[in-house]
């Protein structure tokens, strides 16, 4: 069996019809038999780290892998920014990536496109990846094949496959008996763990569910959704897994970033004397800084296959075992009333602003939020920057963000990444430095039948850092002209004037069908409350530390 | 004396006046102090990958160091493929990236931006540097300083040194005797050596000079011109080292790229008796495809601290030292009636085109040729695609282009970087696919004091992959309006309709002193020779592997 053939039938098998990728020389034996194999649609762009973003926004969206095609070095190499941000927030990306041939290897010529060593880009991916392999050997290139996609799909992390240009047709070795990646399972300890948890829950005044970004990466949501409502406790979510949990179920009182929180909803997690993390590590970003408001006393932390209660630890125990079993033997505890719903920032709830209006930061929150009621299947996209921390109070139902790991560049790829592998149409949200970084992919948007509606928040500036380090000067962005470069891009480009004129705008925009770009300008420090009390409380640690 | 002082203060000292950077929240610190310093020029970019090519521009520029300052993961992760590049092509590039606080390693919560540990993105550059430490403690903190921008100076090669946030102001120990590094050099092997080197010069009827890329790094265009009008040998460069060897010089012959080249400079080098290969390794794009023309019997390879002649090999004997007492005991020698000219390919010296004929990759050659017969002394700045193999036609003096690592993207930073640097206004040649990944970074050239004029070739493909696998379909670029895209930066934008347009556009253009495009349509499968010769050799190596 050609190697080309048993690895776009096993990506084939587990799902994957669409191929994010930017050819060049050493993987052109790739696409060649990519595009003769004929089941995938290739989706390309224009710059690797797009490429990246928009398989990592395909794997959120189908909860299945995002795979991506890219050349040797000058590919690869460009590509580790996106996939160092899957591995952190556990999306499982497959970068297959074009080698040097094995003659080449042998040849002993230096190899355009090399750095230290042959080896190099395999090490460099070895830092971000669960997975990593040169398939060289036509005996093992089955084996790393289905142990990568297995660790990618078991793990929700990616994995790194080099195909040595001339690997590409070569027949390889497929055993009958191919092993496959079998994570341990302890069902002693799953038993005991949620005797343990039942028990906890079962002694608690006031517990609280966090829902972490495993549920939604293990596709969980229905699981977590039932349990929630057997236990009858109030749910938040961590920042990178808001979106989890649905944000207009009754029980769900907003996403919990520690000290940066509602003071409502702060109080209820801090004072619960009974915490269950499900899905997530704690970090700064991830649930607030600082994190030590959750600690041994009250906190059940369920994540990376493991539980921790207090100072001891349950291994090898898989989180859908977990919730299936937790729910099951919930049915054990007295029936609680309903949570309260926590009260949400202030900008969520203002009344609708006057026609005339500036565009602040709060009108697109309240305009977004308007939006999302009549529209609550769209998926929201959002890039880093304040547009990240306004997301925390707009009530999407999907929610795509790089949360936890934060790089710029994001959104637009991943969101054309989204609907290319989905059919959804995002709504993506971006700051103007962002946008100057992946936000020119936009042009590609119509050939791959994609029609976003981009909102760029342009202040001129790198204003999340600004807030850090006020009139630093080194934040400004220089000024681009984003509706009109984004109608020479074939796009529908709008600047808006005012809160009138956005609402307006964006409807039309949805209404009108083509990809379109709203450019919103806004004043220098007008920012999100949740950015405000996030820098202030920064702040404050790092000063302390 | 605290680190950021002591760094700066280092940095000022080996002639640095400008630091290329994108602000993050690892880095504000350091971008604090290096403002607060006040010394240096801070050049900013909207993407990192740009960063990493300003700075390396600026290094291949200057002949110095070329530094750039980026945050921690989303930062540095985001410029692996500009500093490989650098590694590739030896240009001394010095990475600082802002790093979590020492404070917060310690906390164990997870830092956002972190992938696998704290270490993953110093393990990455181990594999893309010459030298590569954090910053972590004040007794060693100077002494990695020295040693890294030693290295980067004596080995040219890019540097990586990460500072946690709260170490920039940390006071740091600096060790009167604080050790440089000392590159170990052998002068019985220098003598030795070129003993060896003089008596097979001797013994040659038709010695051949090949002049590489370290002969620009290390400074070296003076003592190689003095060497090779004291052998008055024929010299050619290699396809990185073009420019090095002054292409105007009566001795120089073109560059020599193996089969790809010319016949009669293939002749000129392949049948001579001893060629003498200086500051270079063999590889296959930097020497043509395939590169064992050259062999044992003929070759002298002086790159990298060592010769080799045959099977044996002299080790720490710097290029320099070489270069000088050759010279010295070349006087020694008989004189030789100095080189015929080979005949340049057909396109450089074809009868300048009709005004109204099309523009052709030829007219393009012609055109520029004329050019920098008038204004010998601007640098020409080529980015990866057919313009690179269309400027081995190109008798510009100073070339900076990515010919051995072959990136696309290097050219738009990499020649702002230069002119930041250097105040040298450059010209630049960029394919349509290339300028899509970094070209918007010319909305900054303004800002920066740069007036670049650059040249972008539209044939709406990735043309040089076409040519190896014609109608591919994926080759196919989206089309950009680059003119009218120009002109919404803020530079002036001509779309160029025929050849006489061309000429009087270019000189427009260089005249009115704006940072300015011209867009130039190219017919697909309209490439430079050299690159029909590049692709049909290859193809046949391929085969026959």
């Amino acid at each position: 069996m050609r190697l080309s053939a048993f690895l776009f039938d096993q990506l084939w098998q587990r799902g994957v019809r669409h191929v994010f990728g930017l050819p060049g020389d050493f993987a052109l034996n790739a696409f060649d038999a990519l595009a003769a194999d004929g089941r995938f649609t290739l989706v390309r762009f224009g710059h690797e780290p797009s490429v990246g973003f928009a398989a990592d926004g395909a794997a959120r969206a189908t909860g299945g892998l995002g795979v991506c095609l890219v050349t040797y070095g000058a590919g690869g190499l460009n590509m580790v920014n996106p996939v160092a941000c899957a591995y952190a927030e556990q999306s499982p990306v497959v970068v297959l990536s074009g080698g040097p041939g094995r003659a080449e290897r042998r040849s002993g010529v230096l190899v355009h496109h090399e750095v230290k060593s042959f080896d190099s880009q395999l090490n460099v991916y070895r830092e971000v990846t669960e997975y990593a392999a040169i398939l060289d050997e036509p005996r093992s290139a089955a084996h790393h094949i289905v142990r990568a996609l297995d660790a990618a799909e078991k793990l929700t992390r990616p994995v790194y496959l080099e195909i040595p240009r001339d690997m590409v047709s070569a027949e390889i070795e497929v055993p009958d008996d191919l092993a496959h990646l079998e994570l341990r399972s302890d069902h002693g300890a799953v038993d005991e763990a949620v005797a343990e948890i039942v028990g906890r829950l079962r002694a608690a005044a006031n517990p609280v569910l966090i829902a972490g970004v495993e549920i939604h990466r293990f596709r969980l949501r229905d699981a977590i959704v039932r349990l929630a409502e057997r236990l009858g406790v109030p749910v938040t979510s961590s920042f990178l897994g808001r979106g989890v949990f649905p944000t207009r179920h009754p029980q769900f009182v907003g996403t919990y970033l520690g000290v940066v929180s509602a003071d409502g909803l702060r109080y209820m997690v801090e004072s619960s004397d009974c915490v269950l993390l499900l899905g997530e590590r704690i970090s700064d970003t991830g649930l607030g800084v600082p994190a030590d408001r959750l600690n041994d006393r009250n906190l059940i932390l369920c994540a990376g296959r493991e539980v921790v209660i207090g100072h001891h630890r349950y291994q090898d125990v898989p989180l859908d075992g977990i919730l299936s079993q937790l729910t099951r033997e919930a049915a054990i505890l007295p029936p609680r009333e309903r949570a309260v719903t926590a009260e949400p920032l202030a900008l969520a709830t203002a009344t609708p602003d006057a026609d005339d209006a500036p565009v602040t930061i709060g009108a697109v929150i309240r305009t977004l939020n308007a939006f999302f009621d009549r529209h609550p299947e769209v998926p929201l996209v959002t890039d880093t920057g304040d547009c990240l921390f306004a997301a925390v109070e707009i009530r999407a139902n999907e929610s795509l963000a790089p949360a936890y790991y934060a790089t710029m560049g994001f959104a637009v790829p991943a969101a054309l990444g989204l609907q290319s592998a989905s059919g959804r149409r995002p709504l993506v949200l971006v700051g103007d430095g962002a946008f100057q970084m992946t936000g020119p992919e936009l042009s590609r948007a119509a050939e791959h039948g994609c029609n976003p509606v981009v909102i760029v928040l342009n202040n001129g500036s790198w204003e999340m850092l600004e807030a850090f380090v006020p009139a630093a000067g080194y934040n400004r962005v220089t000024s681009w002209p984003y509706a009109k470069l984004a109608e020479l891009w074939g796009m529908t480009g709008v600047e808006v004037r005012s809160a009138g004129h956005l609402r307006r705008a964006l409807d039309a925009a949805w209404q009108g069908g083509k990809p379109s770009l709203l450019e919103i300008p806004i004043e220098r420090g007008d920012i999100s409350p949740v950015l405000a009390r996030f820098v202030e409380a920064f702040k404050k640690r790092v000063a302390s530390a």
